[in-house]
């Protein structure tokens, strides 16, 4: 069977494999900084020249940002689009690294053997685990499974400025069956997981005038209106006592998880008080009579991410401000309406504004949540392949933020997503020391390996 | 009669009067720029020369800061005692003035004759109405017709360090039968006034930790405690739906005025409306039920005047933040306990306080109210002569804003005071141009020349 074949081969290509991540790892990819640009560049070139090495088409795409990497092969299976990005984070503070962060070394470690270095696990590894999977089948067996294309970006760490005008005029060629995600983790130690379901994101500012000019409140207090205390009222009643947004229609569409998706997340056993002794923090303060998974990945919420107004300086000051302004933020599930959402919030905080208040309004965007077809049969062989090739049994997960890049290929492109990856809490990613598992490295391009060759025959 | 002679010369000399003020008006006594030091210790020694070509034994009594300047005269009547300040608020922005701020000149304008220069209206001209009153009698008569203690600061515009201190270590001298402030206006155009009661002030800082860091909201969104949520919960409830402060016994003690307080208020024809239009609203916004002079000057507040925590810069940032902050203030009134209350609203603030939040406190200060007996004579005798240079009668008021020095007065010499003033709401105190009426100013001496008289026959 050459399913064995490819992963034999892989087992024993692991030191290639690596040596082959630790080239595209030297280079400093760093998106956000200009000085780094002809840097990525050479990360893109260096995978189109890897693609082509296996046997892709490919080329990169220019865009008014870093280039696109775009590569294609033919198979009899289903088409698929496999994303990652190739640029990285920043490395500073540059001191709080043991080593150069684009000098990789494999070291041991009392966890196993790690590959230390930034990018390592995000995303350059976990793309690489594909690729690598790609290049064994074809040794192996001379094509692909399925016909493939790959599609890296490089803007991801930097807020991903071409990518929507590039769906948007370039996308067709993309347009698959189904693509496949490489850039989240496990949901823990041995426990590998599909995300299936992501939050959405709804983004409101909000400021409230009151006087035209700041007042004394010797002269002004207690007769002229305090614009904090109109925020603080409206915002104060956002939720109630059982922690539920009030916003009315806030729940409309929002379904209960199915419950075979309960027994899935009631199995993974997660440690809400270890989650939150983390951060200093013992109760859960979402909605009561919801499990904890449930606040974080199908419940909607109501957030204040901003508050200001008046005085905020040392020492103090009577002042009746003239405005107030808050930042308000809501994560979405699956069934709600970012836009009626938006109208409804807005309404609802204008119908309490008092006659002598104004209101003046930004828009921080809206997302809506993703749900995954999970009857898509990817869905079912990648569990068991991912079940396969870790101790625990694969999950389905939640994720309580959104990853845009799979709302995009929804919205553009009217794709679903299935997101797999092998990162760890523990890598490190976005901050000094960063580091992947060379067990996720090996173990991810087997699970594609068993993906891929699942996915052609069913 | 000597009262009618002594007026008489207050008129003849007015023009004297006039260059008299101009020469104290001509010293760049600007106390919070030690540029000006050499300048404000020359204000204190022209007053000091002025009070003894008066006939008062007046000396310079040195501080840590500017040197308070004190007289004394006897005379057979109470003793009074006499608080005015030479110092004056900087000139910045210089560019808009309309001509050198220490060069004083009398102008024509549509409203009649005006003093205009720095510290005409705050605090110069409005002294120099009693020392020219003193004078008159003192010529007119021989002596003064109470023992009379004069009390000029030179640190009022900037904080007044050494007042404190030296009430305390060297105040006894200036203990009195009452005390006289000349740093108040007229409550409309024509109409004096004398304040009866000023409102108090207690201020709180507030700090409310939730995790040990910030958050992002896309991985604990929905379980984790938001402060800036606790903090608007906590907030948004200070006050009830009629404007009323719900932290328990707040209102204990609190008497409302007297019916003939009442009458007189109501009596004043107060423009709510214009007050209020001034500065872009158009309702109270204080308790309901309550005239709009009783919100400002007889009933307590809660006032928010600062509140900040999370991103508050531009664009978005979904982050629940570690801590969210407020300052709080509350203007008090007669009968409550300043101290009382900083116990019981935070009290109030920790029972709201859920299981995973610590809130941490900073003390901003706190003065009670202050309401004079007004069953002393002089304030008859007060309000009978106002009523009688105006064409308007003169209002007992009471105001909204604290006067620290009629709170030292009462707390550590334990004498009360009369505050009556001649500025009116255009004298642009504290701003360029600032202008004192030459009727302020006549009026204001022909009126200490009738209380003198007054409290000495009572």
């Amino acid at each position: 069977m050459s399913l064995d074949a490819v992963l034999a081969r892989l087992d024993a290509d692991l030191e290639a494999a690596t040596a082959r991540l630790f080239d595209l790892l030297r280079i400093p990819s760093i998106s956000t900084d200009p000085a780094h640009k002809p840097d990525v560049r050479r990360a893109a070139e260096w995978l189109r020249d890897d693609l082509a090495a296996i046997g892709f088409a490919a080329e990169l795409h220019d865009t008014p940002g870093h280039p696109m990497v775009v590569g294609q092969i033919d198979g009899p299976g289903p088409h698929l689009l496999f994303y990652g990005h190739y640029d990285v984070q920043p490395v500073d503070p540059l001191s709080l690294w043991d080593r150069d962060p684009f000098d990789p070394e494999l070291q041991d470690t009392p966890r196993g053997k790690v590959i230390r270095a930034r990018g390592a696990a995000d995303d350059k590894g976990q793309l690489m685990t594909f690729l690598e999977a790609c290049r064994a089948i074809k040794a192996e067996t001379g094509r692909l499974p399925c016909k493939i294309t790959v599609f890296f970006e490089g803007e991801e760490e930097s807020g991903s400025p071409s990518l929507v005008p590039y769906l948007k005029e370039r996308g067709d060629p993309l347009k698959a069956d189904l693509a496949l995600i490489c850039d989240t983790g496990l949901f823990a130690e041995g426990v590998p997981a599909i995300v299936t379901q992501l939050r959405g994101l709804l983004g409101e500012e909000m400021t409230i005038t009151g006087p035209r000019i700041d007042l004394h409140s010797g002269m002004y207090g207690g007769m002229a209106m305090n614009p904090i205390r109109v925020l603080t009222q409206i915002l104060g009643g956002l939720h109630d006592a059982q922690g539920r947004v009030q916003v009315p229609g806030f729940y409309d569409g929002v379904e209960d998880i199915s419950a075979d998706l309960r027994a899935q997340w009631q199995g993974l056993g997660f440690d809400a008080g270890g989650f939150l002794g983390d951060v200093g923090l013992a109760q859960p303060a979402g909605e009561t009579g919801r499990m904890p998974l449930e606040m974080l990945w199908s419940r909607p919420t109501g957030e204040i991410n901003g508050i200001w107004g008046g005085y905020t300086g040392a020492g103090f000051k009577t002042v009746l401000p003239a405005q107030a302004s808050a930042k308000v933020s809501f994560r979405l599930v699956a069934g709600q309406d970012p836009l009626n959402l938006r109208a409804a919030f807005r309404a609802w905080v204008e119908a309490q504004l008092p006659a002598d208040c104004t209101i003046a309004w930004t828009d921080h965007g809206a997302s809506p949540a993703s749900r995954m077809d999970i009857s898509h049969p990817a869905f079912c062989i990648a569990r068991a392949a991912l079940s396969q090739e870790w101790p625990g049994e694969a999950a389905f997960i939640g994720g309580g933020g959104s990853i845009p890049v799979a709302g995009y290929f929804k919205d553009i492109l009217g794709m679903d997503s299935l997101l797999a990856g092998f990162g760890k809490d523990d890598d490190a990613i976005h901050s000094p020391n960063e580091k992947y598992d060379l067990d996720s490295f090996h173990r991810g391009m087997r699970a594609w390996a068993r993906i891929l060759t699942g996915i052609a025959a069913a």
